[in-house]
């Protein structure tokens, strides 16, 4: 319970965020229906349709809302401020979605959502986008929704930041977020697109892995080769790229590259030991996906190799003759993608001059190489030890009756750092999706349960963030 | 000079071969015309109007000359025999070609042949064919006309065998070889289908590599994964499968599968003296293909390393995202073709099983293989101290000049081994193709002095061949 807001105002709301649960859904399956696909330009005017949508659903609640034009699809702008003495905060949500193809592998169509019953009994919303991001989106703003209608006010300040590009790039994002600084200047961000660790443990994702993507061709002939009459004599360049990418990793699993772990931090003991009990085994991880046993560093849980270590990864590979059958070229190329996951402490420049270095050191004569940079971004951690997190984290346990966990994402989140570079504030991950709800993929889902549980967890953390600075 | 062929015999041949050498062109020009292009079905006409063609000047020189329906295209056979205590050879060589995409990257119409000055001042033939094989092939039929017409027979007798399949497969060969093994059995296979060292030095290509092609597919995870979700804990089949193939040769680039080595002889020290008098240097083989210095194992020059040494190769590689741009994928599997090029005294079977239990044996838990075999065939070497490789040897000899030498090819050429199975007979292996002669590459060419001389050397062979048994 926070100052600003004591138990019995919370409580009200909650009851009042239950009660409307039928025509919140409702306004949810309205947003679903429309197709706002940012990949693809024939739904250009969709995601115009979405971003206004949710500028007028914003402004039914009493935001001073506005779409905001971009060079791309528009942004959803929307204030609730003016309570001098309370903080600001900034939410982020995202209301373009994945293409649907293929659509053939859908039981229904996705843009016709329903509620159906999942194989564990549970009951689903079917839809793309009903997790990632529009059913988590309106968690939040339901959250409003019913703070405004129970008590007339937000227990805090909120301005809202919705974009319709973060499936397809959104390289407007941070350009938009430098321009209007002054107007999103919050003191916080908070982030509705992650998920929960299970289905019953509330979690604040506040680590981040960045990520170092290169593309390295090496190539030793001028032309391709018949390996009978060469083979042996004239270098192969796949041979080599093995060769060479075999080094980087050591046989325990460790990235060879030097200075590779300088200023990689390790998670407390506690926080360690959390995770330990959320995934009491490498199978709670991996078993899913057909494996039984941690392959990367020794020494560390699978959770904690994608949570907290960095990661070096051949994306893809690519040389010579690939088809059916069989051909005796030795080939002039060959390719490799590859990317370095970073954890916060680690530079990405540093790691790829690192990463260059190392294979033009074992290139042999004859030998030529070609880098092609694919991104570079920094690993992300929100301060353990701030209030804000902590006070997040006793609302979301207070919602869901087991203590809230601080987890982390093996993957990047863009905005994270975007909101950082532009606004200068720190952002909490609070999602409420599921490992399972197949995001980016056919049939698409969001639990129900998620759903209101969701809305509920806003409401209090709202209320619990409401502290008079 | 042999006992039936006292050189004023062979001389007069010569003399006749050069004064014919016009009619000669045209025969060939005639041949090259017809677009026998055995891989594409529309030119199955034109195969078989090849063969025809074939037959018929076979027929007007005297042979008794047939086409012979095969389940593909039809065989070239003719017979010039009868003469007792005579050796009896048999011709190799084939009348299809390959096809002429991109025929934008010709200079002329690939089937009008056209004897143009090349960039060192030769005068070379222009076509599809004109060097692989109808340009070779008429070399030896010329040959026999020559001898026929000057002395009204041959010196000894002789059977041709022309296919149509060679750059197609050639799947009905060695079933005709069998079925008609006692029409066609000789004592020796003559095949002209090879290259000269170099543009003034005669050869008789001696050892063949043989092949062992094997697929290798190396699944980890069911699916596929986000390496953002996944890299580290989740084992990754490209950098398990580099890592794997990079084991198979060590630093001195020595294959090191147990047994590989075994039985593999080395040539004699006066024939690998005569190999490096034809590449003093490394740079002779690798610079036209834009390379310095051999890559392969230590202590063998590069045309030894070529000629008589086996190898190992990554003929393809496929993993993961290829295409432009950057994904972040961890794929479930990783594919490579590889191939070990093996010598006289290597057993395919053998290194095929060591190679898989070298993958099996180094794969980790959660990881399975699967491979596919794609062929299998010994290394070929005709024996060194043979009589009629000393006698084809010194009849190219007094042709060209220069000494002949025993050379190999790191290739293989299937109708060698095909010819043993099926007849249990040897062959030699005399050509006079220039590496330069861009066989299968758009402006094919042939030496018009190539083909002249080579006539010339034939018209010698076939006369230092006829001792009497």
């Amino acid at each position: 319970m926070t100052a600003s807001s004591p138990a019995p105002l919370t409580e009200d709301v909650l009851s009042h965020a239950d009660a409307a649960q039928p025509e919140a859904l409702e306004r949810l399956f309205a947003l679903l229906r429309i197709p706002s696909i940012s990949a693809q330009p024939r739904h250009a005017e969709d995601c115009r349709a979405a971003a206004q949508w949710l500028r007028d659903d914003l402004a039914a609640i009493g935001f001073d809302a506005r779409v905001a034009d971009t060079p791309g699809h528009p942004m959803v702008v929307a204030h609730d401020v003016g309570k001098s003495g309370l903080p600001h905060v900034l939410f982020y949500g995202h209301y373009d979605v994945q293409p649907v193809d293929p659509l053939s592998l859908w039981s229904s169509d996705p843009f016709a959502p329903a509620i159906v019953t999942g194989e564990d009994g549970r009951q689903v919303i079917v839809a793309r986008g009903a997790s990632d991001d529009k059913g988590q989106l309106m968690t939040f703003i339901e959250a409003c929704r019913a703070w405004k209608q129970v008590h007339g006010d937000l227990p805090l300040n909120v301005s809202v930041l919705i974009e319709g590009e973060e499936e397809s790039g959104g390289a407007n994002l941070l350009p938009f977020l430098k321009a209007h600084a002054a107007e999103l200047g919050a003191g916080l961000a908070l982030i509705c697109d992650t998920d929960m660790p299970n289905r019953t443990t509330p979690a604040i994702t506040t680590a981040l892995r960045g990520l170092v993507g290169e593309e390295v061709v090496i190539q030793c002939a001028g032309r391709d080769l018949h390996s009978g009459m060469y083979g042996n004599a004239a270098r192969n360049p796949i041979e080599l790229l093995c060769t060479i990418l075999a080094t980087i990793r050591d046989e325990t699993g460790r990235v060879t590259l030097p200075g590779f772990y300088d200023d990689v931090q390790l998670p407390s003991e506690s926080q360690r030991k959390q995770w330990r009990a959320l995934f009491p085994d490498d199978s709670v991880l991996l078993g899913p996906v057909g494996l039984s046993e941690a392959a990367g560093e020794d020494g560390f849980t699978a959770i904690e190799q994608v949570w907290c270590r960095p990661s070096f990864e051949i994306n893809g590979i690519s040389g010579g003759y690939e088809e059916d059958g069989f051909k005796t070229v030795l080939p002039a190329k060959a390719m490799a993608k590859i990317s370095f996951r970073l954890v916060p402490g680690q530079d990405p420049q540093r790691i790829r001059a690192a990463f260059r270095e190392r294979v033009a050191g074992l290139l042999p004569p004859d030998a030529t190489v070609t880098f092609s940079a694919h991104g570079a971004s920094s690993g992300f951690a929100v301060p353990q030890d701030g209030p804000d997190l902590r006070r997040a984290l006793d609302a979301l346990g207070e919602e869901w009756g087991v203590p809230a966990v601080a987890t982390a994402s093996g993957g990047s989140i863009p905005v994270v750092a975007e909101v950082q570079e532009a606004l200068g504030i720190d952002s909490l991950l609070i999602g409420f999706a599921q490992s399972d709800d197949r995001i980016h993929s056919p049939n698409e889902q969001y639990g129900v349960e998620n759903f209101r549980k969701g809305v509920r967890s806003w409401v209090r953390v709202l209320a619990a963030l409401a502290v008079p600075g």
